[in-house]
């Protein structure tokens, strides 16, 4: 396995191999989740490059930047077991070198709602432009996103298609622990007792998806339901939201296949979790 | 010659050829000058590919939009007797589909001065974008461009070494036409009397840079007598900006190369040059 510290470097790697090029960005702090995408790839593409870039410019807490936790040495072993066949690991310099002043935003609703509001317009521009560096710097034919980040994955959709760069956005299922607590490098964070009450974030995704199957249609209703799980254990959301998968509108009544999204803090980490009624 | 109106199209007919692809973006009118950055890349590249849009992003003006030449089968001509291999004439649907919401920003003094403070920051947005996108489109491995936009060659700089956008930039002198008028798709608007007026645009730039020559480093100075040569035929410009060539920041004394930018309007029609002082 080939750690590459540059673009150049990068580029030098992948121009002595040939086949399909499947691309893994991360921010490092590995678990099964990203385990997961890597095997996707694996699976498909003739080589795999793993990106690991902690990006500073789609943290809107400079505290939450500097707890995020950074593990290359465990992340690279996790790659290598996995057979990654290049890790793309630069530092912020590279990516970012001096008199940097270029930007791609998103805009409108799937940018500027739920995490674009929570977080600020600059969280979805940093990501929106980082992905972009990372997606031309390896060109592959596949990336590979969880489904975790919905919104992000929905952004990432939008400004490929607009600017038209040639990859094939590929989504794989949001990992789960056994307790189902969607798996993020965050959740190592959290205390015993935190983690407990956090499994109310599946348990009200789950809720709503019985409660829509059971033939309830109206989105507000759903949502008193999540709302009633999460409050009773001591979780006040950021948001439960209801919206098209890809444009984030909201939605009224369960009918298209609807994004359900929920965001909580607990205790200091703030968690993200999702599911999709009506047919993914 | 193949004409392309798509980019599946475009990408298509470039599977099949092998080579060197040289790109050279045009809002179609061509011209002379337009000619000259086609035979470079002719003489470049195994593949010729020009393509022709009008921007509708980077207009500020409607009426400037809708006056703005089309004249695609002269162009086709032109195109063909340069040799051209491919052309590339999207409507503007195919180049923003409903839903479009992406935007390729450059910020700070490069964009948001001279001609970004006077058309608004919309057009090298406009600019940026919709010059990424045919980019990526054709994935050349040169890309032609006039230095009579010498700041959009600069912000076109900037962004394709911000993303990384694997492509090396060809800057090609201003072409001129005998009397010395920078050639332009707008300059079939200027009446004779317009026209003759318009020549203290490059009569000023000479002048400035025989005073440079002749050893006159303050920018104050060379702007004072720019200034006099234009207004004495009755042309009052937007700027007369001494600037860095390539973060456009201003410069008060021509020590390293200066560029020395115009913009006036000529009866209804807006026309800009520019030369480089102390060596380009």
């Amino acid at each position: 396995m080939i750690v590459a510290r540059t673009v150049a470097d990068l580029r030098a790697v992948l121009r002595e191999r040939s086949g399909s090029i499947g691309l893994v960005p991360t921010m490092g702090a590995l678990h099964e989740g990203h385990a997961t995408l890597l095997r996707s790839a694996r699976k498909t593409d003739d080589t795999v490059v793993m990106t690991i870039f902690v990006n500073p410019a789609q943290f809107n807490e400079p505290s939450d930047l500097a707890a995020y936790p950074r593990t290359e040495e465990a992340d690279l072993a996790l790659a290598a077991s996995e057979g990654v066949d290049v890790v793309f690991a630069p530092d912020a310099g590279e990516v970012y070198p001096a008199g940097f002043a270029t930007t791609v935003s998103v805009t409108g609703p799937l940018a500027e709602t739920l995490e674009g509001a929570e977080r600020g317009r600059a969280h979805f521009d940093g990501v929106a432009t980082v992905v972009t560096k990372l997606l031309l710097a390896a060109l592959p034919d596949h990336a590979y996103f969880g489904a975790k980040d919905a919104q992000q994955v929905a952004v990432i959709r939008r400004f490929v298609a607009d600017l038209g760069i040639p990859v094939t956005i590929v989504v794989c299922p949001t990992s789960r622990d056994t307790d189902g607590l969607a798996r993020s490098s965050r959740n190592i964070r959290l205390s015993p007792e935190e983690r407990a009450q956090a499994l109310a974030i599946p348990h009200a995704l789950q809720e709503v998806t019985d409660a829509a199957a059971s033939g309830i249609a109206d989105t507000e209703a759903l949502r008193a339901r999540a709302l009633a799980t999460l409050e009773a254990s001591g979780i006040h959301p950021e948001y439960v939201a209801f919206v098209d998968p890809i444009t984030f509108a909201p939605v009224t009544a369960v009918a298209r296949p609807v994004l359900v999204a929920i965001a909580a803090r607990v205790g200091r980490t703030r968690l993200i979790d999702n599911t999709v009624l009506g047919g993914a």
